[in-house]
């Protein structure tokens, strides 16, 4: 108890200081299911333009998939290593459906009327329906980059490693993973897991610049 | 002590369920300097692509300047009643006097040999200078959604409220904060404070889809 206690003493910046982009996970470490389901929850606790959630999450825990998918991620063996395999991915589109479809779910838990909704559903469909497919898709890019942020925090805090990836083929992701049937695409992946003691970049000073540099204060 | 202690054990997810977009902040209270230094240092630590970091904070302190940027920012009064209010920028350029200037702060931080680092210089600047200033620009807007996506959760953490802002007029809020002159550009906004009691929003029950819907396991 008293080393828990501890750990959760450890404070967010130490374990942001803590994380980097791991290179090389223990293999024979497996992430405890209470841990994934926190960023299963985590994931979908993210906050989205307008509350839309047009991201989903691909969680892989298949070594032999694993492999394969590192082939299309430029060998990097981050992917193949990792305990588990998060790919978040975008809905190909987002319909009038789903804009209802969340008013309703609006409705549903909150119990809000049509009345207080009516002149927002209007707002938000028209919204939507002046955008481009492109140009929705790149909103939802945009929430995943979010969800990237939030997930990597919160590995950090609970001791999961993580490694941020833009760099794999996303075409060759959405086939092997059937991502066209679920009228999904692939925008960005995260492997999880525990760094292996021969990663060399775990030993590696953390590279910044320094406030100054970075932050105006007016 | 003890209340610090319980504090800290309230878990992530019960941080991530607590935070809203806060949409009315009470403008009698001001986030206190050691908590906007762990903001700073964790926007600082934010992962970037390639460590580049093409992202600034303009951090606000200063209520008429807040009420004037309300005009650009649809009336939304978050802006005005905020106790801080943060601007994410993107660099309008990273430039291989950028790429080489990060090659230094590594050789000088963790004592890496030129040896070891000339093929990755020479690999990224070459990728760099493959890209337009729109790519550029594409990709550092990306970082700046990691960005927001790390900050609130660190500020949900810390009790601090937030509202992740996308409706703001940029050109307006880069004209007034002068950033032309400080080659940036203004992408997004995370008002911060504490919630006013009387922000209606506050009391409403978070709307989700359930985890069956949003995470396809493989």
């Amino acid at each position: 108890m008293l080393k828990q206690v501890q750990q959760s003493l450890m404070n967010i910046l130490e374990s942001l200081q803590w994380r980097y982009a791991c290179k090389k996970f223990d293999n024979t470490q497996i992430i405890p299911d209470d841990k994934i389901n926190i960023l299963k929850e985590a994931f979908n606790l993210t906050a989205t333009s307008f509350g839309l959630q047009p991201i989903k999450m691909i969680l892989i825990k298949n070594k032999k998939l694993q492999a394969e998918l590192t082939t299309h991620s430029f060998n990097q063996q981050q992917v193949a290593t990792a305990s588990h395999l998060l790919v978040i991915c975008i809905d190909k589109d987002t319909s009038p459906q789903d804009i209802d479809d969340n008013f309703d779910r609006e409705k549903k838990i909150r119990g809000t009327s049509e009345e207080v909704i009516a002149s927002f559903r209007k707002f938000l469909k028209d919204t939507y329906a002046n955008k481009s497919l492109e140009e929705k898709q790149q909103s939802a890019i945009y929430q995943a980059y979010i969800v990237l942020g939030n997930l990597m925090t919160v590995c950090a805090l609970e001791k999961i490693d993580s490694c941020p990836m833009e760099g794999f083929n996303p075409d060759k992701y959405d086939e092997i993973l059937d991502l066209e049937s679920k009228n999904l695409k692939s925008v960005l992946l995260l492997p999880i897991g525990y760094r292996a003691d021969d990663d060399f970049m775990s030993k590696l000073k953390k590279v910044r610049k320094p406030l100054s540099e970075t932050i105006i204060e007016l």
